[in-house]
C-alpha cells in the first residue's frame, strides 16, 4: 500500500506547490478530447452510461434491504436505475465495522489510496459526464468539466491539504531536556492521527460530485469512514463514485464499507435521521440555507461544514469595454441557466447610467444591452443548449413564475422574459427584471435559477454598499464589479473583503465570475451566511481528526 | 512596525522548527535565576507586586464605569486591588471601534507585535509569579514557571502556529491559463485575512495565564480584538497581561482597546452576558464541563474552543522501579495539591497486586507504599509548601470532605488522610481513598483537588479498559501506565490513543504525567469530553480567520 503513495508522490508534491503559489494548475485536463482521454473514451463513456440505464445499480457487498431510485433526466427520459437502500443503523454499523482497518493505515497510505481513487475517477470522466448531464441538466461539456476533472481537482486539493496538515506532526520525536549537571530527561514520544468518527456527505442535485468530493475525500483521508448521501434526483454520479472507491478499497484488501451510499428517494428521505445520529461525527452539507440551518441546529455532536446560498451581486459602475462587459455578464447569467451557486443574481446599476467606451449609457440602455447580449448568445439553438443546459428541478420554474408576478405586482418591469429552448427538455433562458432599489426588496433574497434583478441605485458607491451589506446579511459566494475609478475600486475591495465575499473586477472575454478554480480560488470564504467553510483551506481539514500521543523514558 | 517582525524573525523560525520536530525547545527559561533574568529581577518583581497591592489597578484609557475586585490570596491576605469595570456593551463597542486598525495590519505585522508582547511578558515573569501565587495558591517556583515562561511558551506556540497557517496563502498571484492557440487568460489575484470578529477569552483561577494565553494570542494575531474575562478570584495576572499588551499597542500607535479586560466579581458575574453577545465571534473557555456545556449551548454565533475537565487515570500493572514509581506518583498527586487539569485522579491497581523489582506487592501494599511516598515527599515543611502550594478555592476543601464521607458510606476506606500544612494558608495534602471497582462509582467522576482513588480491578487489562472507557465517557487529559509487558503496553497505546488521551508510560525521576511542554506535547487532544481543542494544533488557529480574494484581468 505504501507503493501507492510513492507512485502518486509527484502529483501530491505538485499539488502542494500549486496551492502555495496559487497560480494556474490543473492536473486533470478539462478538455473532453480523445487525444487526452483515449480515442475510444467518448464512445466508451456513452456505452457505459447506456449500459447502466434501466437496471439495478450494482454495489458489491453493500448493505441492502431494498431498492430506491426515481431519477428522471431534465432532458426527458427516466433513468430507470435503482440503488441499494439500507437503514441508517445498518449503514452506521457497516461504517463502524469497517473503520478500524482504515484508521490503522498511516496518513501516507490513506493519501496514496485516495489519490489513486481520484486518478481512476478521472478515467471515468466521460461516463460521469453523461451521468451528471442526465441528473443535473448540465450540458455535456459543462457536465464533463464540472462533474469530472474540475471535481477531481477539488478532490485532490482536499486530499493534499489534509495530508500536509497531518504531516505537520511527526510520527515520533526524542525529547531531551537538559538538567544542568544532572543527566538529561529523555523521552521518546509518538503521535498518531485519531479520526473523529463517521463522516456524512450530503450532496446537492446541481453539482453532485464537485460539491461533494472535497468533504468526502477530506474526511476519508483523515481516517474517517464516510457515508455519502446523494440528492434523490442525482444519485448516479455519486453511486458511480462510491462504487469505484469501494472497488479500490477491496483491491487493496480493505473493507468496501469504508465508503457507503445512503440512497433515498423523495417522500422517503433519510437525511434527517442520518444528521441526528449520535455517531455522525462530521457532516458536509451543500444546499439551501433553510436545511443548512436545520442541520446546524440538530447535529450538536458533529463538526459541520456547509455551503449554503446567498445573493451574489454585480455592481456596474463604468467600463471601457461595454460590449465585452455585456457579453461576459450574459454568459454568466445564462450558463447552466443560473443554477450555479456562483451565478450572479442582483445587478446594481446607477439610476443615471454609466460611462462606457461607447459613451454614456442610461440605466435603461444598460438593461437593454444586457438583454440583447443574452439574445445574441442564445440565438444559435445548439449553442444555447450548450450554454443553458436544462433545469434540474421543476420547482425552479414555478418559483421563477411566482417571482415574476410578485415583481410586476411591486411595480417592477420585465426587461427580458424567460423562454424555453427549442432543443427540448426542461429549459429556461434568463429572466431579467428591472426596478428601482427602493420600490421592492425582492432582489435582496436568493432566487435560484435563470433570473437576474437589474436594480437602479443612486450611484456606484451606493451599489457597492448595498452589495456588501447583502453579502453580510444574506451571504454571497461571488461579487463582481465593473469600474474604472481606481479609488472606488479600492473602496469596493475593502467593502467586499470585510463582507467575506470574493470579488471579480472587470471580467471580459472567456473568464467568468461563476468560475472557481481549484488550487487557486478558495470557493466560499466561510465568513458570511453563504457557508461556514471554504474549499479548501486548512480549517476545512484540520478538525476532521485529532492527534494522540504516547511517551516514555528512553535511553539517550 | 515591520521592524518588529524582522527583529523577532529568528525566534519565529526557531519556534516553527521546534514545532515541526517536537523535540525539547524552550525559548523562555523556566529557571527563576538572577543570572538569566537580571540580578535585581527577583527583588524588582516583589517590589512591583507589593506596589500593586491595596490600590486601584491602572489601565490607561480603558472603558470604566466603576471598580471591582475582591481577590484574596490563598495564602491569607486580601490583595485589596480593584480594577476598572464596564458594561458588556461598552466593551464590545470599544473592541469594535479599535478593530479596523488591527485588521488593517498584515499578518507579519501582527505577528511581530504579538511576539514583542510575549517577550516583554517574559521580563515581567517575577512580578507575574507573585501575582499568580497570590491568586492561584501555587507555590512561588511553580507560579514562576507555569504563570511565566511556560505560559509565554504556549503563547509563542499559538502565535507561530497561526502565523504559519496564514502564511500558507500568498498575498497575490498571477493566474495564467493557457487557451490553446489563443491568448492565455491572465488574472491577478489578491488575498487577505479577514478576522472573525471579537474574541472572548474566559480564564480559570488555577492557571490564569497558561490556559488563557493560547486563545488570547491566537485570536489576536489572526486579526481579532480580544476581550479577556479573568476568573473573579484571579484577575491580577491577566490584568498585568492586558496592561502590558495595551501599552505595546499604544507604543506602536495602535488603539489600546484592541485588548480589553472584562473584570467582574462573584455575585456580579458578566460571563454569561459576554458569551451570549451576538458580536462575540470566538470564545476560548477553560473551566468546568458544566459551564463549558452552557457556553456551547448558548453561543451558536461563535467558534468555541474549550478545555474542560475529565477523569485522569493511572493504571499500575508492573514496574522495575517500585520506589521510583511511588515517588513519581506521590509528586504528581501532591503537586499544587492536585489542582492541575493534568493531575491523575483515579488509579487502577490489580486486586491481586503487581510484580515489582521489590517482589510482588499486594494491592494493600501498593496503596500503603503510595501513602508513604507522599508522607516522605511532604515530611519537610518547606518542601511540602513548595510542592503543594495552597488551595485556590475554599469549595475544593468542602467537596473533598463531602466525597470522603460518601466514599466511606459506600464501603471504601481511607488510605491516607488529607491534612493542612504547617506553613499556613489554605492548604491540604492528598487524600487517598481505596475501594474495589465494583463497590462504588464515585471514582468515575471528576473531583478537583488533592484526592486520588485507588481502585482494585481484576487485572491490568481490566484497568486499562476501564481507564480508556472513562476517558471516552467523561473525558481525560492525561493517562499513565506502569507496565513491563510490551504486548500489553501496545494494547494500552491503542486503547488510550483511540480514546483521545495522551499516555505517559513508566515515568520515574524528574518528569511527571502532569507536565505538558509547549512545542512538543499537544495539550488536550480535543477527541474526548475533556475539551474540544488542542494546544496548539492547526485546528486551534485555522478557523479564527477567513480569507477573501479579489481578482481582475492583468497584462501578461
Amino acid at each position: 500500500m505504501d507503493g501507492l503513495f510513492t507512485r502518486h508522490r509527484q502529483l501530491v508534491d505538485a499539488a502542494l506547490a500549486a496551492q502555495a503559489t496559487r497560480g494556474f494548475w490543473a492536473p486533470f485536463s478539462e478538455i473532453p478530447s480523445g487525444k487526452i482521454y483515449g480515442e475510444t473514451a467518448k464512445d466508451d463513456g456513452l456505452a457505459a452510461f447506456e449500459a447502466l440505464r434501466g437496471k439495478a445499480f450494482v454495489l458489491s457487498g453493500h448493505p441492502e434491504t431494498g431498492r430506491v431510485g426515481r431519477e428522471v433526466s431534465p432532458f426527458g427520459p427516466a433513468l430507470g436505475i435503482d440503488y441499494p437502500v439500507a437503514s441508517v443503523e445498518m449503514l452506521v454499523a457497516a461504517a463502524k465495522a469497517a473503520a478500524p482497518d482504515w484508521t490503522a493505515l498511516t496518513p501516507s497510505q490513506r493519501t496514496g489510496l485516495c489519490v489513486e481513487m481520484v486518478v481512476r475517477l478521472n478515467r471515468l470522466s466521460f461516463t460521469m459526464a453523461h451521468a451528471v448531464t442526465h441528473t443535473t441538466g448540465q450540458a455535456f461539456a459543462m457536465a464533463f468539466q464540472a462533474g469530472g476533472p474540475h471535481a477531481q481537482d477539488r478532490a485532490l486539493e482536499a486530499i493534499v491539504t489534509a495530508y500536509a496538515d497531518m504531516a505537520r506532526t511527526p510520527d515520533r520525536a526524542i525529547w531531551n531536556k537538559p538538567q544542568g549537571k544532572a543527566e538529561p530527561i529523555v523521552l521518546e514520544k509518538h503521535w498518531r492521527i485519531i479520526p473523529r468518527g463517521i463522516g456524512l456527505v450530503i450532496g446537492c442535485q446541481t453539482f453532485p460530485t464537485w460539491n461533494s468530493y472535497p468533504g468526502l475525500f477530506a474526511s476519508l483521508v483523515t481516517g474517517n469512514p464516510v457515508i455519502v448521501k446523494p440528492h434523490p434526483s442525482a444519485i448516479l454520479p455519486l453511486a458511480l463514485t462510491v462504487s469505484l472507491m469501494r472497488d479500490v478499497l477491496a483491491e487493496f484488501g480493505l473493507p468496501r464499507d469504508i465508503v457507503l451510499l445512503a440512497a433515498d428517494q423523495s417522500g422517503q428521505e433519510i437525511t434527517q435521521d442520518l444528521v441526528r445520529h449520535p455517531d455522525m461525527a462530521i457532516i458536509d452539507y451543500t444546499g439551501s440555507n433553510v436545511f443548512g440551518s436545520w442541520v446546524k441546529a440538530h447535529a450538536p455532536q458533529a463538526q459541520i461544514y456547509t455551503e449554503e446560498a446567498g445573493v451574489n451581486t454585480m455592481t456596474l459602475a463604468a467600463t471601457d469595454d461595454f460590449a465585452g462587459m455585456c457579453a461576459n455578464i450574459a454568459f454568466s447569467l445564462s450558463l447552466y441557466s443560473g443554477q450555479m451557486c456562483t451565478a450572479p443574481q442582483t445587478l446594481f446599476i446607477p439610476v443615471d447610467g454609466i460611462d462606457t467606451d461607447q459613451g454614456h449609457k442610461s440605466f435603461d440602455e444598460v438593461c437593454q444591452a444586457l438583454a440583447t447580449a443574452i439574445d445574441d448568445l442564445l440565438s444559435d439553438p445548439a449553442r444555447a443548449a450548450g450554454v443553458c443546459g436544462a433545469i434540474a428541478n421543476p420547482a425552479t420554474l414555478e418559483r421563477l413564475q411566482l417571482l415574476r408576478e410578485r415583481w410586476l405586482g411591486e411595480g417592477g418591469r420585465v426587461v427580458r422574459d424567460t423562454a424555453q429552448l427549442a432543443t427540448g427538455g426542461r429549459t429556461a433562458t434568463p429572466l431579467l427584471l428591472a426596478a428601482n432599489a427602493e420600490s421592492t426588496t425582492l432582489y435582496q433574497d436568493e432566487c435560484f435559477g435563470p433570473i437576474a434583478f437589474l436594480v437602479a441605485v443612486r450611484d456606484a458607491d451606493a451599489g457597492i454598499a448595498r452589495a456588501a451589506q447583502l453579502a453580510r446579511q444574506k451571504g454571497a459566494i461571488t461579487a463582481a464589479l465593473y469600474d474604472l475609478d481606481e479609488v472606488r475600486i479600492g473602496r469596493a475591495i475593502e467593502a467586499f473583503g470585510l463582507a467575506g465575499v470574493n470579488l471579480s473586477i472587470n471580467l471580459t472575454g472567456n473568464i467568468f465570475v461563476n468560475q472557481s478554480a481549484a488550487f487557486s480560488d478558495y470557493h466560499v470564504t466561510g465568513a458570511n451566511p453563504a457557508g461556514n467553510a471554504s474549499l479548501t483551506d486548512t480549517a476545512f481539514v484540520a478538525n476532521r481528526y485529532r492527534v494522540a500521543m504516547w511517551r516514555r523514558p528512553t535511553a539517550v
